[in-house]
């Protein structure tokens, strides 16, 4: 049996529904953050927490629990569910409006998943196909999943595994992983218009001999053209992209995106073992 | 006691709740339409049905139930609630994803609210605040207002009592209506990347004499510069803006406003005898 707490009461999940008055559901009005458990341990909680508090205040909503309450809700999940390995899902909406407009008391969701690891590691890369679409407000994590969500019919007929949103040319990141590019000398991402990855964060931090970090705008075509693509989130951490509209990347070796990855890997186990 | 129908199926107010893994609360992915009663007759029903089925169809999400049926199903409330002059909400959202991302079979929910005509009446226009913002598929009703819930708050400290979108200067549209403006001998509204109203389409039908009607783009410094400018929506008719950041638009007295409203008037009372 599975929990979801819902304004830090627990629900068992075919219980766990909220009234069709809720602004996400009559205004896609919401913000939220994810975060894994490994081993019933939250890693990096105190980066997801900095930018969910910085998304609510973005977006003016309120957050009633405090960081040590937040944290103290996702703890008793935890507890209560006992699925070691695991994807939280922290949603804030806009609350039950009575006008279905107005801006009222948020609600607050959270929701655990098993993370199927797995799944990840049996594949050696992912094949993306770009399109040309801006998301709004890219610094805060709202649910607006608009455009990724009606494009997954798009990414099937052109055998891809997901998006590369680029603004006119210009390379953003994929509906739920940052992009990054590997040159010769420098590891490439865009610095702006694209959401604060936590892991993107983590992989800027890292010192790899040889390669500079860049954050900066790049274009498709320098993708066409990359020794090695690669994307990031919580739950890929840094994972090979073998293929960007049809084109192969690079030699499909993936050196520097499998070397920027253990890093990754032993500074999450430093913060499991924190 | 209000009813609402959810998936065909009525429920109390207090009962109508779906469960936290709708994609709408998960990703903000729906679309909806929004039509009126008078006197519980549905106003120009068919141009909204032929709305809601597109923006379906444009957002690849299935209708379960045909024309014929979702008539039957917002007769069946209008029957229950018995609320003569009502907005009608249609709601469609991705359903219930288990992943929380892959679309599945979509909810329909209906909500019908007492429609406060009284309000507009009293009220002799409106003022609205411009703000660069295109909206993301534009021509599909979806549930995407992240921007005007996010700015409610910028509307009240610039005195505002709406928005006015523009995307760099080329005036778009409110976030729930269309806009116009009149000069000597034109009606203006913009063409593209914007809703197509209903309402705005009904103007747009009209004759009146001594002006042409134009669809086309026009900047923020042509409405300063307006005789008059007004708005359009299923609740508003064609309503007159007063101001814009903070300019006094024309002379105040609405004429050519007044006169398509009472033009408009006269469809929706034949629509209504129909």
């Amino acid at each position: 049996m599975m929990y979801i707490s819902i304004n830090n009461k627990l629900f068992l999940q075919e219980d766990a529904n909220i009234s069709v008055a809720d602004l996400s559901i009559q205004r896609g009005y919401g913000i939220f953050d994810f975060l894994k458990t490994i081993n019933n341990k939250s890693i990096f909680i105190q980066d997801y927490f900095n930018r969910f508090y910085h998304s609510a205040k973005e977006m003016n909503l309120e957050v009633e629990l405090n960081r040590e309450q937040l944290h103290e809700a996702i703890l008793k999940l935890i507890e209560k569910n006992n699925i070691p390995n695991s994807g939280i899902k922290i949603i804030l909406t806009g609350g039950f409006s009575e006008d279905g407009y107005t801006m009222v008391k948020p609600n607050l969701i959270i929701i655990q998943t098993p993370l199927n690891i797995i799944e990840t590691e049996t594949k050696t890369g992912v094949a993306l196909v770009s399109y040309n679409h801006q998301r709004q407000i890219p610094q805060v994590k709202t649910i607006d999943y608009l455009q990724a969500i009606r494009l997954q019919k798009f990414v099937k007929e052109n055998g891809a595994d997901d998006l590369l949103y680029h603004n006119n040319g210009k390379v953003r990141e994929c509906p739920r992983a940052n992009f990054f590019i590997v040159t010769n000398s420098e590891i490439i991402t865009a610095k702006n218009e694209v959401l604060n990855g936590i892991t993107r964060k983590k992989i800027l931090s890292l010192e790899i001999p040889g390669y500079t970090f860049s954050e900066r705008d790049f274009t498709v075509d320098e993708v066409y053209d990359a020794k090695e693509a690669f994307i990031s989130s919580s739950t890929k951490n840094a994972f090979p992209v073998n293929k960007v509209d049809g084109k192969l990347i690079g030699d499909g070796k993936s050196i520097i995106t499998r070397l920027i990855n253990d890093n990754l890997l032993k500074l999450i186990e430093l913060d499991q073992n924190n």
